[in-house]
C-alpha cells in the first residue's frame, strides 16, 4: 500500500484554498488540521477574513504568501480558477447562508467542493447545489464528521454485512450544553448563528440536528419517511430555537426517536446512537468513540474498537494506530477529507476511486438533511402532527 | 438509632400476606426479599397459586402452615382478616386486571396495602382506589421500586436542595429486549401480560412506561400537562404494544421526551433518565444504579456514590452499607417496602412516621400513571397530536 | 425448584445464634442481612454486646426474647447447646483475636459456624481450627464474601471450563481510603483492628489483603509458591501497616502482583483482579460487580453480566434476578451464607449438599490466608527477599 | 494567538528529516503525522530504507525529491548538514541500537534532535548523549508520547498546583497483549525488539516500562529511589523479557507499585497510572485518555475532560479543540513535537520558548529510563532484594 495515495496518483498533492474559518474560528483550525493529517492536500490559497489586511496576516501565519490570501470567496474562485496550478479543490467553511454563493461558483469553475454543514438554508438552494454537482461530475463532499469515526464505520459495515438483521428501532440524540445560559443580547453583536437569516430557521437543527439526522441514514440505510416533532425555545427571551424531538417512522417499516439540544447544562458534546435489529443492538457514544457496543440476542455485549478483533475493511482504512491507541474528532474530520481526495484525485486523473472510499458525505445527503429541517419545523408548526417525507433519490 | 424501627414501635414485625407471586414469578421473589430485607415484616399467609394443593405446597416451602396456605385472594382477605393476629398488610403481586379488586377488599377490611404496579387497567378503577385510601385513612403503597435506590433518591434530593436550578430538559428511556423475538402465539397460553384483558391496553406502557413516568415525577416534582405520542407494535404479527415514544410539556415550562420499548434485542434493563436545569445535568442509569452523575454547569463532572461525599439524607436512609459497597435492586425494592412498613408501624400506633419515610409511591402516582397511560394512547390513535393533562392533586 | 431448599430438607430452618456484631457494627448489620436475604436461617440468640443492658436491648430491636441474649459468646453456645431447639449454628463477627475461641467452643459443642476473615491471627490458632474442623467434620465457613458474587463464580467458572486457557499472569489489587487521613490517637480508644493484640500483626493484610489473596485463589485455582513483599506504615506517625505490595510466583509457573492498601484518599472499595491466561484475559471490579469482563485473544471484549448470555451454572445459580437487575453486596454476602445452610442441612438430614453449593470459602482456605499473611511480613523483614510457600492441601 | 507560533518566530516551517520508520513502520507513520499536525515542520529529508531502491520509492510517495532520500542515516545527516537549506532537526525512530549513533553525529552537526525512546540500550550511550546535548545547548525531545494527554498534563498540573496534598502512593501499570501467543522462532528473522544486541537487554523494560516509567515522574514530580523486581519471561521457550513488577520506594517517602507485561492476551493498551496524595487520588487510563478521574478525599469523584472546567493552562493548550471532542494518541504525540518545534525555533531565533513549552521529554529522562531498567534488572537478578537509585540531576 502506498504511504500516500494521492501522491502515487498524480505526483503531488492536491492545491486546496479555503474560504473561512479565519482566526477565533473553531471550525476552521479543524478544517486546516484534518486536511494537512494525511498529507494529501497542499493548502494553496485562503479567504481567511472579509478585512483584506487581517486576511493577509492569517495567510501568513499559515505560510501562504500576499497574494494567496484574499478578503473575497468569489475573487479567491476566480484568481485561482485562473491562475497557473491554482487550486483545484475549495473547501468552505463560511456561514451557512453563503455555502450556495459558494459552492456554485466552485463547481461553476470546475474545482470540487468540499463544503461545511448544513448544505444550505433553503431546501431550493439546496437542490439547486445536487443539480449543479450531478451535471457537472465534480465531486461535492459535506463535512458530517461523524461519520469518518472508525467505530461508525464499523456499524454501517455490520449492518451491511447483516450482522443486525431487519432494522427495527432506532434512538439518535445529540445533547450539548453550550445554549445553557441565558443569552446576553447584544443586538450590534448576534453571532451569525443566532441570526436566522445567516444561520437558518433553527438554530439546534442545523447545527447537531443535521449531524443526528445524516448519522441515522448513514449506519442503517434506511431513510425516514415521516415525522411527527416539535422543535422549539427553552430558555427563556431567546430568539433561536434550542431543542428539538421527533419520533420518526422510516421506510422498512422501523421506528425511531430523534432528540437534539444545546441547551442541556453542563453536558459537552453528547452525540449518541442505538440501533435495534432482529439480531442484537448496536451503540455509539461520541464522547468515547473508540467503542462500538454490539448486543447480540444471544451473546454477551461486545466492545468493538478500532483495529481490534472484528473489524470489518470499511473501519479498519479509517484507523491510522494499531488497536488501543486512541484516535479522536480530528481524525475522523481527517477521513473525510481524505476519502474525499482519493475521490478527487482519481477523479482528476480520470480513474475510479477505491469503492471504501466512496461513502463520503455527499450533496445528496446534504440536501436531505434540509429536506428533514423543513419536515420537523413543518411537524412543530403542525402541532406535531405528522408528516411525510419524499427522500431524494441520490 | 434503633436496629428494627418497626419493632421498636410495635415490639413485633408486621403481619404480612401475599397474594400472587407463586413458583416461576420472578417478582414474587423479589416482593419476599424486599419484605425480609430489613425484617421488619413476618410472613404469615400466601394466595401462591389458584389450584389448592399448588398453593399449599409453594406455602410449606415459605414455611407457611397449610391453613394459612389459600387458593383465593378473597378468602385469604376475608379469614385472614378475622383471624387473631391475621395479616395486617397485604401485598398483591397479581396480573394487573385483578389489583383492583384484592385492593378495595383489603382496604374496606382494614389492611393496609402493597401493590404491584401498573395500579390498575382503567382509570376509573384507578380513580377508586385512590378515593377508598383518601377515605380509609390507610396506607398505599405501590411498588415503583425504581425510586427506592438511592441515586435516584439522591437526584430527588438534590433538585429540592435547588441543585439543579430550575428545570428544563427530561430525557427518560426504558430500553430492554426482553420482547425482541417474534412471538410464538399458542392462543391456549397466552401469557397474561399480553392479554388486554388482563395486562391492559398496552403491555409496554403498562410494564415499564409507568416506570419511566413516575420517575420523572418523583425526581423533578413537576407534572406532565401534554403529551404528543405514538405507541405501537414493531415485532410484526405481534398482537400487543412493544414500543412507546413521546414528546412532554410540563407545568414549569419545561421540556421532555419519553422512549420505551421491549423490542430492542440484546438490551437488558436499560432505565435511564437525564434532567438539565439551569445549574447542570443528573444522569442516571438503572444497571449501574449505584452512581448518579452530576455535570454542572462550570464545574467537572461529579460522580455521586451511596453513602459518598454530598450524599444528602434522603438518600443516605436508602443505604445500609459504607460507600463502595454496592447494593442493587433487591435493596431498592426493599427501601419502598420498609418505608412503607415504617408508614403502618406509625400508623398503627397512631404516631406520624419520620417525614423522610414518607416518599414511597402511593395511589396518587398509580391513578398518574394509569391516566399518563390513557392520555399516551389518545395522541397515538389521534396522529400524534398534542393531548392535555390534567395532573390529579394528591 | 423448591422456593427453599433448607426448609425443603429440614422442614424449618436453620436455628443460628450470632457472636458479635452489635449495633453501630458495619458488619454486623450485614451479617444479619445476609442471613435472613434467603430465608434459609432464623436467628434464635445472639450476643451483641458484653454489656448484659445493652446486649439484651439490641436482641430485642432484634425480635429475641431476652433469655436468648447473651453477654457472653461462650455463656451463649454453652446454654444454646444445651437448650431444646437450641441454635444448631453460631456465627462469629468478633474482633480478631476471638475467633479461635469461639470457633473451638462452637466446634467442640457441635455445631456448624460461620466465622469473619481473618480465620485467626496466629498461624498455630489457624492450624487448629482446622484440625477441628477436619475431625469434627462440621460445616465451616469463612465469610470471603467477595467469593460470592455471580460475575466472581462466573470467572472461576470460565476458568475451570477452560475458556482461559494456562493461566500466566494474576494482577489483583484491593485499594481503599478509609485509612488515608492521619490518625487522632486517643491511647485509651484504640479500634480493634489498630490494636496488634487484637487486630493481628498487620492491619491491612489482615483487613483485605485475605480477601485479594482469597479471591486469586477462588478464581484461577493456582497456588502462590513463593512472595517478594513489602507490607509498611505510609502514613505517619501511625502504628498500624496501611499497604502491602509483593510480586507472587504461582504453582503452575505462572507470575503475579499484588498491592493493597488503605491509605489511598477517596478510594472507596477498589478491589480488583485480573488474570490472563493464554486464550485472554479477565477482569472484575468490585465496585461494578455486575461485569466481568472477557477479553478474548481473538474476539472483541465481552461484557458478561449475571443471567445474561453465556453465564455458566455455577454462576446462574447466585443470581436472584433477571439479566440487568443488578444484585451487590448484600446478595453476594448471603450467597455465602446460603450456601453453607445448604451444606448444613444436608449434613444434618445425613445427604450431601448439591455439589456447586459446596465452593464457599473454608477453614483451609482461612488457613491459607493466615499462611500468606506471615509470609508476606517474613519477605518484608528480610529485604523484600523471596520467600517459598508450601500449600496446605485442604 | 498566532495560528502558528513557528512561522511567527521563523517566517518558515522547521526543516525536518527522519531516518527510520519506513513502510510497514507502525511508529514511523505516527511521527509523520505528528510532525505534520500543526505545521511546524516541512519534511526535507529521509532515509526510509537500508536499501536505495526501496528509500526512494518511499521517499516519493511522501513527496520528497530523490536526492533527498537516502539509504543511510549518517550520509543523511551530512549532506542535510551541508546542504544549502538543509534538515535543522532530525527525528530518530530507528532500532534502539542505532539511536546513539545517529543522535550524537546530528548533535554534532549542530542539529536538534527528536528521538524514540528508550534513549539508547546501555547506560554509558544514555550518559554520552545527555552530555552532549548539554554541551551543544541543542534541543533534545524524546518521545515519550503519553505526556502529549492533555489529562496527563492535567494530573503533572494539578499536582505542582498541590491539588492533591504530600505524594503517598503510586500505582502504575502498562499490560499489552501484543506478545502473549508463543514465538514461531525463524533464527533468519528474528525481529531486532527480540534481539538484545538490537532491543535491548529487556524487551518489556524497553518498550513499555520506560513509559510507565516516566509517567510516573512527569507527574508526580517524584523520584525512586530503591527498586525491588522482578523482570523475567513468561511465555514458554522464549528469548526475551514479556513482564516486569517492582516495588517502588520515592524520595519523599512515597511507595508505589509497578507492572508491565505484554503477554496479557487480548489486553490491548494498558497503560494506567493511578496517584494517592494526602487530598485526594488520580486515575489515569491511555485507554480512554480524554478523562481524568480525581477522587478527593471529601468530595464526589470528578471527571475531568479536556478544555472542561477546571482544566490548568499546562493541560487546555495541549487540546485543540472544544471540550467534548476527542483528542487522541496522535495529537499526544503531536504535542510533543510541537512543544519541541517552539523550544527549537525559539533557540534558533535566540529567544526564550514559553515556558508551557518546555515540559516535553529530554536527554535526562530518556537517561533515567535507562538507569531504572538497569536497576529493575540487577534487583530482578539479586534475587528481588532492593537497589538503590540516585537520581541525575538534570
Amino acid at each position: 500500500m502506498s504511504l500516500n495515495p494521492v501522491i502515487s496518483l498524480l505526483g503531488r498533492r492536491l492545491r486546496l484554498a479555503i474560504i473561512g474559518g479565519g482566526p477565533g474560528s473553531f471550525i476552521g483550525a479543524i478544517h486546516r488540521i484534518a486536511a494537512r493529517m494525511d498529507d494529501r492536500y497542499q493548502l494553496v490559497g485562503a479567504c481567511l477574513s472579509s478585512k483584506p489586511e487581517k486576511a493577509k496576516k492569517a495567510g501568513r501565519e499559515l505560510g501562504l504568501p500576499a497574494e494567496r490570501s484574499y478578503a473575497d470567496g468569489i475573487e479567491l474562485i476566480d484568481k485561482e480558477a485562473k491562475q497557473k496550478n491554482g487550486a483545484e479543490v475549495i473547501a468552505i467553511m463560511t456561514p451557512n447562508d453563503s455555502h450556495y454563493l459558494y459552492s456554485i461558483k466552485a463547481l461553476e469553475s470546475g474545482m470540487d467542493v468540499i463544503c461545511d454543514k448544513p448544505l444550505t438554508n433553503s431546501l431550493e438552494e439546496a437542490e439547486k447545489i445536487y443539480q449543479k454537482v450531478t451535471e457537472t461530475g465534480l465531486v461535492f463532499c459535506l463535512t458530517h464528521n461523524y461519520t469518518g469515526y472508525p467505530m461508525v464505520r464499523q456499524a454501517k459495515a455490520m449492518v451491511e454485512d447483516d450482522q443486525l438483521g431487519t432494522i427495527r428501532l432506532v434512538q439518535v440524540e445529540y445533547v450539548q450544553g453550550g445554549n445553557a445560559r441565558e443569552d446576553k443580547i447584544d443586538p450590534e453583536k448576534i453571532p451569525w448563528r443566532q441570526d436566522q437569516s445567516k444561520g437558518g430557521a433553527s438554530l439546534v437543527m442545523g447545527d447537531i440536528g443535521t449531524h443526528a439526522h445524516h448519522l441515522i441514514r448513514f449506519i442503517t440505510g434506511i431513510e425516514i419517511t415521516a415525522v411527527a416533532a416539535e422543535a422549539g425555545t427553552i430558555v427563556p427571551e431567546r430568539t433561536f430555537q434550542d431543542y428539538a424531538g421527533a419520533l420518526l417512522h422510516f421506510n422498512n417499516g422501523a421506528r425511531g426517536i430523534f432528540w437534539v439540544t444545546q441547551a442541556a447544562a453542563g453536558v459537552e458534546n453528547g452525540l449518541r446512537i442505538r440501533v435495534s435489529g432482529t439480531k442484537g443492538t448496536l451503540e455509539w457514544m461520541q464522547e468515547t468513540p473508540q467503542q462500538l457496543l454490539f448486543k447480540p440476542i444471544d451473546h454477551p455485549c461486545q466492545i468493538y474498537t478500532p483495529n481490534g478483533p472484528g473489524i470489518l475493511a470499511f473501519a479498519s482504512r479509517a484507523s491510522r494506530i494499531v488497536a488501543g491507541h486512541p484516535e479522536g474528532f480530528p481524525e475522523a474530520f481527517a477521513n473525510i477529507y481524505s476519502d474525499a481526495a482519493e475521490a478527487i484525485a482519481a477523479r482528476r486523473c480520470g480513474k475510479k476511486a477505491e469503492s471504501l472510499a466512496m461513502f463520503f458525505p455527499k450533496a445528496i445527503d446534504g440536501l436531505m438533511g434540509v429536506q428533514f429541517i423543513s419536515k420537523v419545523l413543518e411537524s412543530s408548526q403542525a402541532g406535531s402532527k405528522w408528516i411525510k417525507i419524499e427522500p431524494y433519490s441520490g
